[in-house]
């Protein structure tokens, strides 16, 4: 039997399973600094819990699992697939993270001291067709805060994204809007019966360009002005703060629109006393996020120098509780795509060195005797927390020096009789074909430096 | 709609979560500095690739995932529930590491270096009845090398062993046999040809005790010499060499039995020549590890001062990936219980103040000027690597100090209008009561102590 993969899964190797583990190690350890702890909620979920919350289409896309035991006993066989579905299958498997957190959030209420600040970093699991960078299971890493509307949040996150951006060393820009201002930008185009449908189009400029965004806008049925109106107020100009000032002044005197405004007003008083860079964001009146749950600020970080989507978004919810019965409790989250961001850190040529995850030497094995001593000066070099692997058998020395290199291991110690009659050891660097005899100290001294 | 959770799942809270990354961090570095690097491999396996894995019994167990679209066209739909599941469900969740690592092996048997050494810590699925211990998801942390004979990786997994729990700070005993002792056993007990009857009846001695064992052995149809001569083999005293060698001269001449001694032998000189401390382990011929896939060396740890089952197992297998056609790789692996080393280390309160992670400082709000203020001074303290947190909103003080004592934050740094001015900042210690004032510089200092 020849094993294969179902269809949009992956394996991972060690090169890319420790890549990944620097990248989500990297933002836990920024979220930790910000008060964020993780939680893990299981894959399975019951299907109801998951059924509704992601539309006709996302409905389809959830992965159920079949009952245990007799799993046609009292069911009619005969019915369609759709109907039969929920009764053959009453689990399913988490489709995101954010329904299993609501969930989550509203069966342990009782004992969540609010705000709560959560990440979670899970696979979770979806039907789609796969594509190129497109799979049915991949990792998701959200944080959240909740039971808070203070726009602190807000702000926190565009310290967060970068803080994190530049531990990775990946120049980043984050865009942001308020969903209350796309609202006040409806209104002043006289489009607000319209909304969705408008801020759809809006949401493409950066794709379609203006010319097409204008023939859209026209289809929909808006009057030549309010699109020259419209395009005005998207291209405005200036640092973050005028170009605010500027859509300020365009969708007076809109209470949604205004609200919005003042939102990021403070936003921006947050970052600005707090010696935020202004310069990694960028206000962008024509981001939407989609027709998301999102009430308040939204986010999209694009990376530089390369060509991908984006690799975060987020934004502020007011009711994603309410799903469960649970009603006003305001929440705020960011989503860190790690795929993308692989993607960008591996394109850039990012990853760090020792994210190749090799011992740093390997012992040579020269003989039966040889590879016992060789075997307790490896567990030396442990012991002073050096990453060193001897090799199992007495093969020829280029065989072992292909293993190392292979591997990715920098350095070759090579023990020999010689070696352990005077305890001087020689130390090989596979790169530079370089050899020095040591002492063990020095030995342990050369491998830390 | 009131959520719940299928049964036999469960979600962790933020110290739940923290404390069994904690523990799955510190076998992760060990395994680091012995070469040991991590592999994922995904949920969704192939049904057909886990189908007769795991006996008729696992067979059962195995959450089948339904298919996608409309799963009953072309499916007689009459047929019973075992019959049809496979063709209703092409797809299953991971039921153990083990499996998938072989699959794994042998897909990319071209571009893997061998000797392999690969960890995993991934959750599995069992629809198991749930039970007290019992789940029907839960993480296994498996280590294995493959593609060598060589036993200095029984010797490392020893060092490993005893290097973790070290850490964790939790005593154990490393207890540990050779399947082939036990062949050799049953040759001399005169029961070669009840193997397998006979080593489940000897790896129950430590639950039943020797007076039940005898009767289970007479039932057997083991004679009462016989009978006599093993209660003393299982017996022997002495150190692990000393008892070792009890058993060479016992089960003399038995191929195989003297086989599995030599192999111990060359073990003991592995770790006797690199310092081993031999207290930590215990040669027990009677251990078994069940009637599993092994065939050297076996491993089974067990905790100090608390009643728990083994935390951990292992052993040596000669054909794992034969069960996909790839012959002649042996490996040898060890698997830590993570839930039941996180109830060790409860029970024994050995988990560290920094697994509650929470932030070390909570700054008071105390109005709009002084939580902007107080936002602002979070910020940098972040920069300085300290985890803090701003209260949100002006409350009554009580309140922000009940939310930092609900969280586990130890410090409350109360900014009012007289801190502003000064410069000077009131650190309070949540414990002791006790406050004092600091510059911006003392207060990193005192907080990073």
């Amino acid at each position: 039997m020849k094993p294969s993969l179902p269809k949009g899964t992956r394996d991972f190797g060690t090169t890319v399973t420790t890549r990944r583990q620097y990248i989500i190690n990297t933002i836990r350890q920024v979220l930790g600094l910000y008060g964020y702890a993780p939680i893990e909620t299981p894959a399975l979920e019951n299907l109801s819990t998951l059924t509704g919350k992601y539309g006709d289409e996302g409905d389809k896309l959830i992965f159920k699992v079949l009952n245990s035991g007799d799993f046609t006993e009292g069911v009619d066989m005969a019915l369609d697939a759709r109907k039969l579905a929920p009764l053959l299958a009453e689990k399913a498997l988490r489709y995101d993270l954010t329904v299993p957190f609501a969930r989550f959030v509203v069966m342990n209420r009782n004992d969540i001291t609010f705000p709560f600040k959560r990440y979670q970093v899970q696979p979770v699991w979806r039907a789609d067709r796969p594509q190129k960078g497109r799979y049915r299971e991949f990792y998701q890493f959200d944080a959240d805060v909740v039971g808070s509307n203070s726009l602190q949040y807000e702000a926190e996150f565009f310290q967060i994204f970068a803080q994190v951006f530049k531990a990775l060393g990946v120049g980043v820009t984050i865009k942001y809007n308020n969903r209350k201002i796309l609202n006040g930008i409806a209104e002043a185009a006289g489009a607000d019966d319209k909304f969705t449908e408008l801020v759809t189009i809006i949401d493409k400029l950066d794709k379609i360009g203006a010319e097409k965004m204008n023939e859209e806008l026209s289809t929909l049925g808006l009057s030549n002005n309010n699109i020259t109106k419209l395009n005005t107020l998207l291209k405005a100009t200036g640092s973050n703060t005028e170009r605010l000032a500027a859509i300020k002044s365009a969708i007076f005197p809109s209470y949604e629109g205004l609200k919005g405004v003042e939102e990021l007003n403070t936003i921006h008083t947050y970052l600005t006393d707090s010696g935020f860079d202004d310069s990694v964001a960028e206000f962008d009146p024509a981001l939407a996020r989609g027709l998301s749950y999102y009430t308040g600020t939204i986010y999209e970080v694009k990376a530089h120098n390369v060509q991908i989507g984006s690799i975060c978004g987020g934004g502020r919810y007011d009711n994603l509780t309410g799903l469960f019965g649970l009603e006003g409790v305001s929440g705020v989250g960011i989503s860190f795509g790690i795929d993308r961001i692989y993607d960008v850190l591996d394109e850039l040529k990012l990853f760090p060195q020792q994210t190749a995850n090799a011992p740093i030497v390997l012992l040579t094995n020269m003989g039966e005797a040889e590879g016992r001593f060789a075997f307790a000066l490896c567990t030396r070099l442990r012991n002073e927390g050096i990453a060193a692997e001897c090799y199992p058998e007495p093969k020829k020395l280029n065989k072992q020096f292909e293993y190392a290199e292979k591997l990715g291991i920098p350095y070759l110690a090579i023990i020999g009789n010689d070696e352990m009659q005077t305890g001087m050891f020689t130390l090989k660097n596979i790169v530079t074909g370089s050899q020095n005899k040591h002492s063990f100290t020095d030995l342990v001294g050369a491998l830390k430096a």
